[in-house]
């Protein structure tokens, strides 16, 4: 979990800030925003469901680390001030039995129909990327204002009841001489996915074409440049897909929740 | 989680040895039995609790770390080959109502008459004493032979759903000298509870007296010893007991499990 440490105001009204912008519809990707602010990827179950989600991502701790878990009827985190789940994510996508069915930039709506839903909000590895570039290390899409590029990967997430699916990667093109210290660094925070799952060889993740990312856009990839990946919290929607949960709520890829936690907090 | 490192086959044999004497009818607390092997504690709630103890531990991580959860009438846990967790503890505490009514050395019956019951083993404090001891740290428990102290404190554990409940700790006398270096050496292990969460002051915690504990036997502390205090996997006992759940099935305090996973398999 997270240190308890102390903030600079200028960081938290930053928090505040793309909070409140995006509750008032910026709908675009949040990497970059808030630098150096956690930011959260978000899934709500049915209660019916919760107990083998939560168990899902107990034991798949690297693809689905559990931040928060909001109960039913509760909106807020304590993971920021005056939040609000339903309004504070740019955009949110409904799913009905494995199924996406809508996209939505107010969930309010939605989650009024749906009482008994509870919010799992888990670790996203944006909340490393200020630390590889105060390394000297550029995130190309953040430096290409895109989203970042995600998979759906071959390898198989351990299920827990009712719950199975694949893990999705995030990828980031790396100069070779700088992916140890990349390793290094995203090795120490293993609440934000923590170390790279795979370095160099997307076929064997089940991936033919690193240019055609599953979610998400393209990342250039340039010469002398190695493809590294990372375990995403998109994997709670592939579960979803897989296990056909009756219905559920989640972020779209790239559009997260911005805490007043500071990336900071979560090294280990 | 634990990595997958290469394990010595004495160790393993002695971790395989350390179960079939306890199935056998062994009655007495584990602490130094195969040594460098994790040991674990037990809590076994019914189904319909599950979630809110699966919550409760992921709130109170240094406390309640959750090793391996079993779900309805499996009793094999992946951390040991050829396990049945209602034989592998030497001594079991049944729970009615937040009371204890029974303890028994073989829990298959009880487990026969209950079989909704989802097991959760927890890690266990004296999985960082053969580290202690390798950097020259006296385990004055071990030493003496005696069970080791342990308290209900007055730290407020984060309550989920219907389980609250206060935290308990266990104790070992250091030297002044050596403290630092023990905080260290446990403070790498924080699947089987990390550092200290309390050093040199027992009243704050709630203890009246240090030579009284409320599970276990009191430790000898010599001149220029102090107390020093780690979260323990009884935790969930007082759980219990706070939170009068109906049914429960837990080991008796200093009763492990032995597994087959060495200790530095946690080293994060």
């Amino acid at each position: 979990m997270y240190k308890d440490i102390k903030v600079d105001p200028a960081q938290l009204e930053a928090a505040l800030d793309a909070r409140l912008k995006i509750r008032a519809g910026f709908d675009k990707p949040t990497a970059g925003m808030a630098a150096g602010m956690t930011q959260v990827n978000m899934i709500s179950v049915p209660r019916d469901w919760a107990y083998d989600f939560l168990l899902y991502a107990h034991r798949n701790p690297q693809s689905c680390p559990v931040l928060d878990v909001l109960e039913e009827g509760i909106y807020a985190t304590k993971l920021a001030a005056d939040s609000d789940i339903r309004t504070d994510f740019p955009r949110y996508r409904i799913w009905k039995d494995g199924e996406m069915v809508d996209e939505v930039t107010d969930a309010r709506e939605i989650y009024n129909a749906h009482p008994d839903l509870v919010t799992f909000l888990i670790g996203c590895s944006f909340s490393f990327e200020t630390a590889l570039q105060e390394a000297g290390i550029e995130v190309r899409h953040i430096h290409d204002d895109t989203n970042v590029p995600m998979y759906l990967s071959n390898i198989k997430c351990e299920p827990a009841g009712r719950i199975s699916g694949n893990m999705v990667v995030s990828m980031r093109p790396i100069p070779s001489h700088q992916i140890s210290e990349a390793v290094k660094i995203t090795a120490r925070m293993p609440s934000v996915h923590g170390a790279p799952v795979h370095i160099g060889h997307p076929e064997s993740l089940g991936i033919k074409d690193v240019n055609k990312p599953d979610f998400g856009d393209a990342s250039r990839i340039e010469a002398g440049e190695i493809p590294v990946f990372w375990a995403c919290g998109v994997t709670p929607q592939a579960a979803v897909m897989n296990s056909k949960i009756p219905f559920a709520i989640s972020h779209a890829p790239g559009y997260m929740f911005i805490t007043d936690i500071p990336d900071r907090a979560w090294i280990g």
